[in-house]
């Protein structure tokens, strides 16, 4: 997608750098960082510089390739085997990055070379399958529809066109009058931040609403299709996803809007049962505790936005039951949140 | 209740003049505005120095007695009847005011010192309401129990006591055990401010947690019992309350969380037959798009928390159908939301 009209991807890697956007600084800067090592792509991953399932993935898929340009030639695989601990290490509930850092290690069983076309490919699979994701999920998109979006499932999530906000891009290309709110999401607002800017750098008309406002304007009539992203899908269909997420889906059944996961094949993880296993991450309370942008002269200040002497909990994701999702656009087809469907495309070839 | 150990009432008035602790500058500053005029009463209801239905009912008619205190002898009707169109305008949504304007109005065409002592027993009435509400609400309080409530009714939001967190404080000195999870309530952070301020203040245990985080922790059945205020309650039961209270109540039915109302009969709008018809307030869209706190040195700022071309919706309120509400916790009695026994409880003798 482009920035200001010049294209970029959100991860890429041009040698033995890693280039990531630096999404912790967007909206207020665009800022590129190169991180040099697998260890600084490990930190790019846990400071959030690079966040969203797809992104992820493909940022670890490329420190692992690191890892393998770096290794020494004496205890070269117990380095191997630590840097792939210190890459899952970074955040624990993206199924992606466990996807990328075990193809990515078997493929460099063969050669050095082979790692890094091996996460060169995930990389681009990433952005083909967004698009694809994209062209699935745009039939279920009808002129004029307003489509409610929590978090931030986007170009900024993946490599390019994202999961849930692809198919939003691909009507909006087609032709299709749209209409998107994009709900904060707090504490770290990625719609308010990262959608909203993607909407702006698209020219898609929308707008940012409190996370508090979803069910006020289902109950309205005013919301015709919710789509979010995922960043684990359990076999049975429940779906880990932002904080909030779970919130969005019951209110969506109670007011029979249709709810739509959208998410590539490398974000299901065959071997969780259901979503009572998906492991879910406790993130600093300072993330709830203050806010960070800029003031009237626009320099970034970080605010209390609570009491002082309080304490919060800040669970970063939720899971929403299968039984509250309509369907789950993949690349692969748009199917019903079930074992039987989600095992029928684990057998298609890629 | 006290503030570092000192007894305050959150709206009072000495002689002519209304003084009102100023919510908007909490938890960070504690200060008291006094309006020596009905119309600075006006503007402290219009800027939010005042808030919570119980608190502008009570500051609404000190305000309208104000006005009695200035009106001139010639064209008097006049004045008193614009003054009361003005105090009315300054929120739509808070039935508590309209009361209180309607009944000092009356009052005051006996004589200006009837009109005073009108109000004042109105601000009684609704501490000593508060104080009933505690006592009733505390019997459906276990010990152990996990309390989440939604934006701010507590003391602050009354002239004392509260509606929602009145049985909370009961719970908390009758010796109960409880845990209070305060939900941020975005886009102006009544919870994270207020409540969690009020509780810091008593000394009940809690955390702020994210808006998105109350379906995740009902999930987990982290959710004894939800209590919330109420700012206009129709004949039907149909309840307006502070943005997101909603979505709340959904989720608490859809894992079986007791979800209720605590209300003074105050809040009650008998003439509104349903939900339908409760104006909802849209405020600024600056309070969703910026964020206000101290920063490390203590300095006031305003940031920016979003994407700088966005824009934002701001409804202040939404409407919990009665069909959601398990039950009303009023200075009458615990009544099921229906017409039935809201038209009981109107037959009271205060």
């Amino acid at each position: 997608m482009n920035v200001n009209g010049i294209p970029y991807k959100t991860v890429w890697m041009e040698g033995s750098s890693v280039f990531h956007i630096e999404q912790n600084k967007l909206p207020f800067e665009f800022a590129v960082y190169e991180a040099k090592t697998y260890q600084q792509s490990c930190f790019a991953i846990s400071s959030m510089i690079v966040r969203g399932a797809g992104a992820i993935g493909a940022s670890a898929g490329f420190a692992m390739a690191q890892a393998f340009l770096s290794a020494p030639t004496n205890a070269r695989q117990e380095y191997l085997l630590n840097a792939r601990k210190e890459i899952e290490a970074t955040r624990p509930t993206a199924r992606n990055l466990f996807f990328a850092t075990e193809k990515v290690f078997e493929a460099g069983q063969i050669s050095v070379e082979n790692a890094v076309a091996c996460a060169q490919k995930l990389a681009h699979d990433n952005d083909a399958d967004g698009e694809k994701i994209g062209i699935l999920g745009n039939e279920l998109i009808q002129d004029g529809f307003r489509i409610e979006t929590h978090c931030n499932a986007g170009w900024l999530g993946f490599v390019d066109w994202g999961s849930a906000l692809a198919p939003i891009y691909k009507a909006h290309q087609s032709g299709k009058k749209i209409f998107v709110y994009a709900d904060e999401t707090r504490p770290r607002s990625q719609g308010a931040r990262l959608t909203a800017w993607e909407m702006v750098q698209a020219g898609i008309e929308h707008r940012i609403i409190p996370d508090n406002a979803g069910a006020y304007l289902m109950a309205q009539g005013k919301v015709d299709l919710m789509i979010v992203g995922a960043d684990r899908i359990a076999r049975n269909g429940d779906t880990a996803n932002k904080i909030g997420t779970l919130e969005k889906a019951i209110a969506a059944q109670y007011y029979g809007v249709p709810f739509y996961v959208a998410a590539p094949f490398s974000t299901f993880d065959l071997g969780c049962p259901d979503g009572a296993h998906i492991p879910i991450e406790e993130r600093s309370e300072e993330e709830v505790l203050t806010q960070t942008g800029p003031d009237a002269d626009g320099k970034i200040r970080t605010i209390r936005v609570c009491a002082p002497e309080s304490k919060a909990i800040n669970p970063a994701f939720d899971v929403t039951p299968a039984s509250l999702i309509k369907g789950i656009i993949t690349e692969r087809g748009i199917i019903k949140p079930n074992e039987k469907e989600i095992l029928k495309i684990a057998q298609h070839d890629r």
